[in-house]
């Protein structure tokens, strides 16, 4: 689709917006419908370019890219072999260039890269499938944070949260990964969806799901200053440690007070689970670590601590492992034997087991992806607050 | 930015995503930032690729779309002359393809089109800024939709909402345009934002604002038959009439009464107003006036029905204007002069001037845009429910 982002005339929304009840109706091309999920799981994927070269797919169900073809309307496709259901993120590539699916709303929120996702459902419906059960909500929420700085989250409300106006609930704070915002597990993850169906089935208890966005510096950084650092040069990492401490500052001072003032939530360690993924369960397992007296839950999906920063900041964790072990009523951790970090996710649970600290463990095939986190959520949401 | 989405040995997380707990910090490019807004109103826009051949970019605060050179690391960037005040998207073209910035987490919901948002904030705080006063709550709901389809919502409920659980609201049914979906009112609307701030300032009572998705035909069609219709030349348009019923039908059977459920709403005409963009705008004029006992407040923005249609479907309108002009306390019509549909904006206005319809309406300058749409929703919140 070549839309020329122009105001000219108006005529940007005139080429691409068709008002239906009018009768001037502007030309636009012709409707491109993908994915289009079929009913053998093979997925027809559509792009229309009439002047490109060379069209792909990318996807997280494929091996390696696919090339499309074109037909007279200058509209590419391809239609790929059976796919395990699930959700993948795909996007294609144009001449070269990575863009999302133009014609499907379902998106990955992600900092740094454009993806979309492209759900196909199992033959029986899959633990995030939205099925005819009790919903619960999403809502967004902005929050004081540190700085002065106006901070935002996602929170999940269990069916009949609105219905039960005297019910109080546990409250499972989940943090994604580097790049990820606090989108990504309710648009990606379909945390609300697996909850809503392992509360329906009785597998899980119902609960407040608070999702932060993970990278608070760059944001206060906007805030403070008017604009994000201008060297495009400036890496992020070198400083992880310390800003781990700032979102556990901001998690613990400002978030858990958010989210006790507005919502219906028991203020107690034992109601409040903590987890995350990738950098968010490096951000998990610091926040817990250092601040036992608040969370008594703690699940780490593909993220580890090195045993060098274990033995330096966090002693306690493997010195006193009797304290440890009745603290947390779930140490969890997992990781998918063909992820980047599954080696030192593998050293820091031999680690664990050195220092006698008990955890639960889980590893799945596949890689650092969020399917993968789907997974990791259904399986640990059922062991909180029970 | 060239990301190979494949999931070959888990590269593809690998590559993107740096977790920066692990001793293993995976290669990826240079951080870019952008957009970057300048103190003197000026924007960079940066784009990493050093593959490409040609970077332009395209934005609805320009009149053409301008290029873009590239640096020694590959980052193509331009700085813009100083920008008004405001929301707009952009995108970039790549060697003719247009793509989202992937460097911005802001972007335009659609069906269509993909475009990213910068803001540029005024000296004197816009109306949608966020300023530090009580934030209302943004909800995704979903519903129990015609056909045993679900549906989805997105609701605002106003600051306050969770504290006064006494008290009830009056509703604004908010309808955006044609490819939008029922998260542009949210994302680029920032319909919460101008809400909060109108509220704060004594303008706009607190309501609460329901924001559906207006193309429900696809949806009912994606969730009956597996997959949208697979013709890609099958263009939408031609049943428009019949399409806006069935979302008529929809919004006042099953949208309002999920509702009044589930926010404490008061359920009588006087507290239900309903407004609309573009085709959402077409939506909103027939589902009122064939709904005349439910909606006693009438927004159209940018939007029309043609004298012909008004005197075949809704002669009731025109032909006792004492009746209506009774029953509708605000009849709102508002257009901007470069909008393609200028022409027939004014000729339903004039229409109804001969008919002695009484409304309010505004011209403004530029085009369709959601600039205007925000300044419409700005002007007539305060005029809701009064």
């Amino acid at each position: 689709m070549n839309q020329q982002l122009t105001n000219r005339l108006g005529l940007f929304f005139a080429l691409i917006c068709l008002y239906t009840g009018a009768i001037a109706q502007p030309p636009r091309g012709p409707l491109v419908v993908s994915p289009q999920v079929n009913a053998d799981k093979t997925v027809t994927f559509r792009y229309l370019s009439p002047t490109a070269k060379e069209v792909k797919l990318s996807g997280q169900f494929l091996k390696a890219p696919v090339e499309m073809s074109k037909n007279a309307q200058g509209i590419w496709s391809v239609t790929s072999e059976p796919v395990k259901p699930d959700i993948y993120p795909y996007s294609f590539q144009v001449d070269g260039v990575t863009v999302m699916d133009p014609a499907n709303v379902a998106f990955f929120p992600n900092e740094r890269f454009k993806a979309s996702l492209v759900d196909v459902p199992g033959d029986t419906p899959l633990v995030h499938a939205m099925k005819d059960v009790p919903h619960g909500s999403i809502n967004y929420e902005y929050y004081p944070s540190l700085e002065g700085t106006t901070g935002s989250l996602v929170v999940y409300t269990p069916p009949g949260y609105d219905q039960n106006p005297a019910k109080k609930y546990p409250v499972f704070y989940l943090i994604s990964g580097t790049t990820d915002t606090e989108e990504t597990f309710f648009k990606v993850g379909k945390t609300n969806l697996i909850l809503d169906n392992l509360i329906a089935e009785g597998k899980a208890k119902p609960m407040i799901i608070v999702m932060p966005y993970g990278n608070m510096a760059a944001r206060v950084a906007e805030q403070k200053g008017g604009a994000k650092p201008a060297d495009p040069t400036v890496r992020d990492g070198a400083d992880a440690v310390k800003r781990a401490n700032d979102f556990a500052t901001d998690l613990v001072s400002k978030v858990i007070p958010y989210v006790e003032k507005n919502y219906r939530a028991v203020a107690n360690r034992e109601s409040r689970a903590i987890g995350g993924f990738s950098r968010g369960g490096g951000q998990t397992l610091r926040t817990a670590f250092g601040n036992l007296d608040k969370f008594a839950w703690v699940c780490s999906y593909s993220s580890y601590l090195s045993p060098a920063e274990m033995d330096q900041n966090f002693p306690h964790i493997g010195g006193k492992p009797e304290t440890t072990n009745k603290q947390l009523k779930l140490f969890w951790v997992s990781v998918g034997s063909d992820d980047f970090l599954y080696k030192g996710t593998v050293e820091f649970m031999d680690y664990l087991k050195a220092k006698n600290v008990v955890f639960k463990s889980l590893i799945t095939d596949g890689g650092h992806t969020w399917m993968n986190v789907k997974k990791y959520v259904a399986e640990t949401a059922p062991l909180l607050f029970q």
